[in-house]
């Protein structure tokens, strides 16, 4: 557990753990061959397995369990898409170059590591005005906008890193990394920034696979770009990296109430809410039902998804104690956000979002409507028939037909069968404008407003229209998985004797298959017992090499294989073998036959290890030590 | 089977499942508020289902059968590994413009369609000579350069198809999407065009996982771009496609032979050999093993990854009457290559290429050993020392002792220590140089060559260096998928109540819950084997509304839910239900407890529906018509 170990002790298992991950090839920085390119990573064999897993395991526990509609959009995506979504004009940092060099910096970043320097550099010498005055612009500074980032930089005299020359001032970089489509069309794109729009955009098509109904729920998992300034952190602040969103649809006057949260009312979660940040308080458990209750978190749809994020890191094998939902400041969240929670994850850099939880309002389904004049909207449909207040179109007819003749009642169809936010919207018209021209049936008719007048009347109703609200959960895979390694990192009496206690369903490769020793004999055995584990699926991992069985622990251990299958001379005569669990390196003897089975329903969960251990005789081994 | 099917009612059924598609969501043109994008589409539930279904089979068929390593590597790739790939100069179509409107068309294409048109339209009134021309046009345009394309436009007088206008002269227009990543550093770098390249280039890291032998494989599911001129066809001609592709990695003296092929050598595949093609004629089924010993096919490393695919496809419910494996011409391959056949599926459209199988010998790691000068090779290690000739360096070690003093040594140890191609290397360096300068440990050190002799000898050497041989097998998920569709789409007697019999495990929901009538006491029971699914990891969908069952079935049917389980009177007095396979609509009466753990099993392919008929007793059902 983290938080148990001092700061030298996570330095020297930050090393050893640096070290397995480039051996083993967990993940390394790409196109190392040509020089790298920061911010990109490869995945190797048993990172790219773990990241299957928990994407997979992701799919079962959010898109399966609440029946999401999981669809694949498309990353490249046009930019009037990006337009409305706002991403073209305020997707961006605060960019500072080098004056000479041209070097670019994250603006927030270059203050913040200056000002951390001098402050460690300095030490007591400074002035406590001075300190003060630091840790509070450390504090603010990626709220910081253009002009104010300016007066900082000149007031605190920062200068570029490396070379001390003067920085150019602050301008918002764009983080979308652009492209063109088409060899004629040279149709301008950019590369999804979030994979959040491919939803919103298939909004119509999925609520109708729903039958016209919310709340729903879509779901994706694929690839977003940034083209960050300066990534740095491994795979905290990648250029590419895997998300797996969801955008669940609901109805605004029933997202307070979610009835599945019910059984999740006494689960205790840490919160770090907006008041505990404004007393400077450290995060602390909340009963779920009291933090609605008491109005810590906004609704209960998105406290429901916060247990089952909550849940979901702790089943994927993240420590507890080191998991943390924060609250965002009011001047933190967008405009149209009534609240905001990120799960943070303790890992060796400190706390990391991972995960974050937003109430987006209508804003994005509203943005789209309007670029487009599609109306992504749904209806509320009503047992009984409810009383509203609807907009009325009085026309006089008889002024219009003598105007404009057939063409006249035409007209009057068409403004009578509006539906109630196109009237609402003419009416509006109608106060700053004298006419409005409707083109109906390929001819403009004209309408004067002093033809037309407007009243609030109550009317019986059945179903009104609504825009559906947002609540968004979107996982960062990388930053997930980084964590995972680190939490899963163990190292043995012996600190060479490195391991991963990952999760069975996480674990990249479910069992070894082993030898005691080299024989032709143990051989047969060991390809009956792959080929049966293949066909059930089950990925494995076979060593009948000339070495001392030890090693062969030491070698599966290190890429956390969570069980280990050995053959020995007893097999021969009884079929049996014996199993070894990872963490407690105990064993027990299994019968042959009965090891496929085991190990899949160990990987899938349905058992445990303890189960394993109640059912079958322990076996005493010598050959650890080997 | 498309085969039976004649032109008419082809056309019918496609028409039909075009509808099914757009209803259900299956797949969908991207950005359609937008007014779309030529060749981008999203996937909706069931094909996004139907997509992780084939691919997580491919997985457990070729990464954990063949303990491929599976890796992720990204999209974005820095311009100079393209351009050592050949990508950058060659990836190419050739592009003519509309000379007044600047509409593109790809030259081969729109010479196609013109001449194709040409012929329906003049029909008999066509010369002979003329129509003969046009067709040897037609049967070779695809290889024309932009020489001969020109030419041929000239001749043939191929204008715009739109309005008539004058082509420009065909120009190679790079199909790679291009991008630039950093603010400062501005990287030129595109979108990968296949996933193969990453796999090149951490060739070097898994040789090392793979304790540095040879044969091994690398594996990679993932999106491949290319900016088409003119995409057409649905998800058969896609700007972003979904592709998996393995390349294993073979010692080129060993490729011949491989163990694993003994399994398939009478396993019949219908081939389209080089000769077949030659001679005019259909594909024919050979016995792989005869096929090999026959050399149509170049290996058994080659043949094997044959089998293996024709097997995966037949697995996911392609028919296997409409698969074959066409060989390349001679002068369709590039240079380098051995072989290479395609894995072909008919589809309404045709013979549609899915699979690639390439034997590209030594080509790619050539490429990146030559642009970046780090060696991607293997090691061949004998068991005992075999002869072979070495290139010895014998240096004057007197005369350059005298010459550098003590620098001298350390020049000695280096030049006898390079690696043989280092020696080889400089042995022709200095034929046609006189000096030749060593920076070592910092200092620059000149070795004339009146230094320096170079010896063959023979020598008993226990390994020697070499580049791997790779063969590629190259999967295009999207036509795969679409394959999938088209052939398992059925209409019943009455052709509006469509089904699709895919198999189970691709099948995008794995089984329907519904109820006979509306009912509260339905609905617990419902619930009860929803959530025992769901703990099961299965995807199920509840139908509890009002309507006739058979509408429910319908319903079910339409997407290809293979298994519905339905609750009736009956099961709250005996505590079973019934569960229907969606092709035979047969029924079964089962506990309802042994229902989720059937529904697994059969999912996973690890009984048959005809083991549930044997087992359970039928269950004659007369809601089917209801």
């Amino acid at each position: 557990m983290l938080q148990q170990l001092n700061k030298e002790v996570l330095l020297k298992r930050r090393e050893a753990l640096e070290q397995v991950i480039k051996r083993r090839f967990i993940y390394q920085p790409a196109f190392s061959l040509y020089g790298g390119v920061a911010g990109l990573y490869d995945y190797g064999p048993v990172g790219c397995a773990i990241k299957t897993n928990i994407e997979q395991y992701w799919r079962e526990h959010f898109i399966i369990e609440e029946d999401l509609f999981e669809i694949a959009a498309t990353i490249l995506t046009p930019e009037p898409v990006l337009k409305a979504s706002g991403h073209v004009d305020r997707f961006t940092d605060l960019l500072v170059c080098d004056s000479k060099t041209g070097t670019g910096y994250r603006a927030d970043k270059i203050v913040t590591e200056t000002l951390e320097n001098r402050i460690a550099k300095e030490g007591d010498k400074l002035a406590a005005d001075v300190k003060a005055r630091y840790l509070a612009v450390i504090k603010d500074v990626d709220t910081f906008k253009e002009d104010k980032m300016k007066e900082v930089i000149a007031e605190l005299q920062i200068k570029a890193l490396e070379t001390g020359n003067d920085l150019t001032d602050p301008t918002p970089f764009n983080l979308m990394l652009p492209t063109i489509v088409g060899p004629s069309t040279k149709l301008p794109a950019f590369l999804r920034p979030e994979t959040a729009q491919g939803m919103f955009l298939n909004f119509a098509r999925l609520l109708e696979q729903n039958g016209g109904r919310v709340p729903f729920g879509a779901a994706q998992i694929g690839l977003g770009f940034r083209n960050e300034i300066a990534p740095r952190g491994g795979l905290l602040r990648c250029r590419e990296f895997q998300m797996a969103e969801i955008e669940y649809f609901v109805d605004p006057t029933e997202k307070s109430t979610f009835k599945k949260f019910n059984k999740y009312i006494n689960l205790e979660i840490p919160l770090l809410s907006r008041q505990l940040q404004a007393e400077a308080k450290q995060h602390q458990p909340f009963k779920m039902g009291d933090a609605v209750k008491e109005g810590i978190i906004n609704n209960e749809t998105l406290a429901y998804f916060i247990c089952r994020t909550y849940l979901y890191l702790v089943e994927i094998g993240i420590n507890p104690v080191n998991i943390r939902f924060r609250q965002h400041q009011a001047d933190e969240m967008a405009h149209y956000s009534s609240d905001c929670w990120d799960a943070e994850i303790e890992m060796s850099s400190g706390w990391v979002e991972c995960v974050g939880l937003a109430d987006r309002s209508a804003y994005d389904l509203n943005a789209h409507s309007t670029a487009t004049g599609y109306k992504l909207q749904a209806a509320r449909k009503f047992k009984v028939p409810q009383p509203r207040q609807v907009l009325q179109v009085i026309l006089d007819k008889q002024k219009i037909g003598k105007e404009l003749k057939k063409d006249g009642m035409a007209l009057i169809k068409y403004v009578e069968a509006l539906p109630d936010d196109e009237k609402q919207e003419l009416s509006e018209y109608y106060q700053t404008h004298e006419d409005k021209v409707f083109n109906i049936d390929g001819k403009d008719l004209t309408l004067n407003r002093e033809l037309v007048k407007f009243e609030q009347k109550t009317m019986n109703v059945m179903e009104e229209k609504f825009i559906p609200h947002v609540i968004e959960p979107a996982f960062g895979i990388g930053r997930i998985l980084q964590a995972i390694i680190e939490h899963s990192f163990n190292q043995r009496d012996d600190p060479q004797k490195t391991f991963f206690k990952f999760s069975p369903r996480v674990a990249p490769v479910k069992c070894s298959i082993l030898s005691v020793v080299q024989s032709e004999e143990f051989d047969v055995v060991i390809q009956e017992l792959t080929s049966s584990l293949k066909k059930l699926g089950i990925s494995c991992k076979t060593d009948n090499a000339g070495v001392a069985l030890g090693k062969k622990y030491a070698r599966t251990d290190e890429i956390g294989i969570p069980f280990a299958i050995t053959v020995d001379k007893e097999t021969l005569t009884t079929q049996s073998v014996t199993l070894r669990e990872i963490e407690t390196t105990k064993q027990v003897r299994v019968p042959s036959v009965e090891v496929p089975r085991l190990i899949l329903e160990l990987s899938a969960g349905l058992i445990l290890w303890t189960d394993v251990l109640a059912k079958y005789p322990v076996f005493a081994a010598k050959e650890e030590d080997a």
